[in-house]
């Protein structure tokens, strides 16, 4: 009952009824704590609907929790199928260490195990690219992982993420990407890389910044575009937007800094999108 | 100390260190169940920026919680002064009390209880408004809170809440509103309400919509404007459709229905700015 070992996981089926199961302790870190994420590797994402975006994607599948409901469930069962010829480990759980496992009352049917992706600054190929969305200190995981699906939703490249940013592999940031995660490359990197990396952009770099003095809808948005967004308390650094040679402005009608970070970025977005994409 | 009769609440300040206190308990109430608020007409908003803009909006402030960090902060006293001339009972509590009524292991320093205020559809005068954005069954309190910030920055009118909805004056809407829900005027209504209220309509109804055949940048978009979401899961239904003479559909680039319901409503409300509304 107690093998995680790797070597005995290729294609197997594990019945799991105990709490106290290493694998299932082994899931609750991982959804507890960013400590256990980044020394594993791996994440957690909820529902079935995110384990098929996952296999369908090519991602590792580590675990595939199944819950009562889900063993007779043909899409479950396909899915864990799949799965397991590609190695994972299914458990079959009852409701309760379901529950156990997730931290919920209502536990999704299934639940993944998968080993992340992130890219570093030298991963990105500019000229390769058509759009980059660059988040400073992102701090909210709902609106990291709807900004995640907004750049899916329009075609975007994918997301970096500079500086000290809320876990993407958190459990509510993969949820609020409703499987986008599984399909927006994500990189990792210092304020230096990305000062760096802005430094040689090829195209547009543009940043929303309450100094801004350029509307959103005034630029042209060349190819390929960068586009800034600064912490949802503290906006953009002044040597981040130092960086930055296009600084646009969101007009607001009422206080300055009234928009959500993910609407924000999700109406320049829709502006960039409109200039310069066929969409 | 369990003296809560509006009658000894006038201008009072009040000590409480007791967890069993029954404000401390009726707060509790109020921030777990939507039940207690309904029943009372009372909501509760953390923070003291919040408080700020409760008071300076003219709203009713039942108690005005004050822990002790509040007690040597100049803002959060002129607040309090402010409040307890208009009635409102001041709580001085620890911060041990403020955790336990607010739930929350860091607690603000100021919690406000105010009284809700929301409108019936007859309340609405569709040819004194600029634009609102009515909700079909909006089930997730940040999607909510966040509308309600955006439709505050765009200079909206109102936001109109059809059929079962998420509750406004729940804590977590009232944070996403970050202040907003004291500028904006909500109003609650049954579909059949809204659908009366829709076949009136002087200017413009538009409802996104997965079957909408006419692109979001397309219309006029004629003052005054009734913008109209559905559910996150289920979209708008079909007889709420029905009464909507213009479809408007948010392109993607990946599957159908990929954005957040705020992010959709934040791009088609700058959309209807940038046609209608000097911004």
């Amino acid at each position: 009952m107690s093998q995680t070992g790797r070597d005995k996981r290729q294609g197997a089926v594990k019945q799991i009824t105990s709490h106290s199961n290493p694998i299932v302790k082994e899931i609750k870190g991982l959804v507890a704590q960013r400590k256990h994420r980044s020394q594993s590797g791996l994440f957690v994402a909820e529902g079935l609907k995110l384990a098929t975006d996952a296999i369908e994607a090519g991602w590792d599948v580590r675990y595939l929790a199944l819950g009562p409901e889900a063993r007779e469930n043909p899409v479950a069962q396909k899915t864990a199928a799949t799965a397991k010829a590609r190695g994972a480990l299914i458990l079959e759980v009852s409701t309760a260490v379901m529950s156990a496992m997730t931290r919920k009352d209502n536990p999704q049917m299934v639940v993944g195990v998968y080993g992340q992706r992130i890219l570093t600054a030298k991963d990105i190929d500019a000229s390769a690219s058509i759009l980059w969305v660059a988040l400073d200190r992102v701090r909210d995981p709902g609106n990291l992982g709807t900004i995640i699906r907004t750049v899916d939703a329009i075609g975007g490249s994918g997301v970096m993420l500079v500086g000290d940013c809320t876990d993407p592999f958190a459990v509510e940031t993969v949820r609020a990407t409703m499987g986008s995660l599984f399909h927006v490359p994500l990189a990792r990197m210092s304020k230096e890389e990305f000062k760096s990396l802005a430094g040689k952009w090829p195209g547009t770099v543009a940043a929303t910044h309450l100094k801004g003095s350029v509307d959103y809808r005034t630029p042209d948005y060349a190819d390929p575009v960068l586009l800034v967004m600064g912490n949802e308390q503290k906006g953009l650094e002044d040597d981040m937007a130092a960086a930055c040679p296009t600084l646009i402005r969101i007009p607001q009608a009422g206080q300055a800094d009234s928009l959500n970070l993910a609407v924000a970025t999700g109406v320049a977005l829709y502006e960039i999108r409109r200039k310069h994409l066929e969409l």
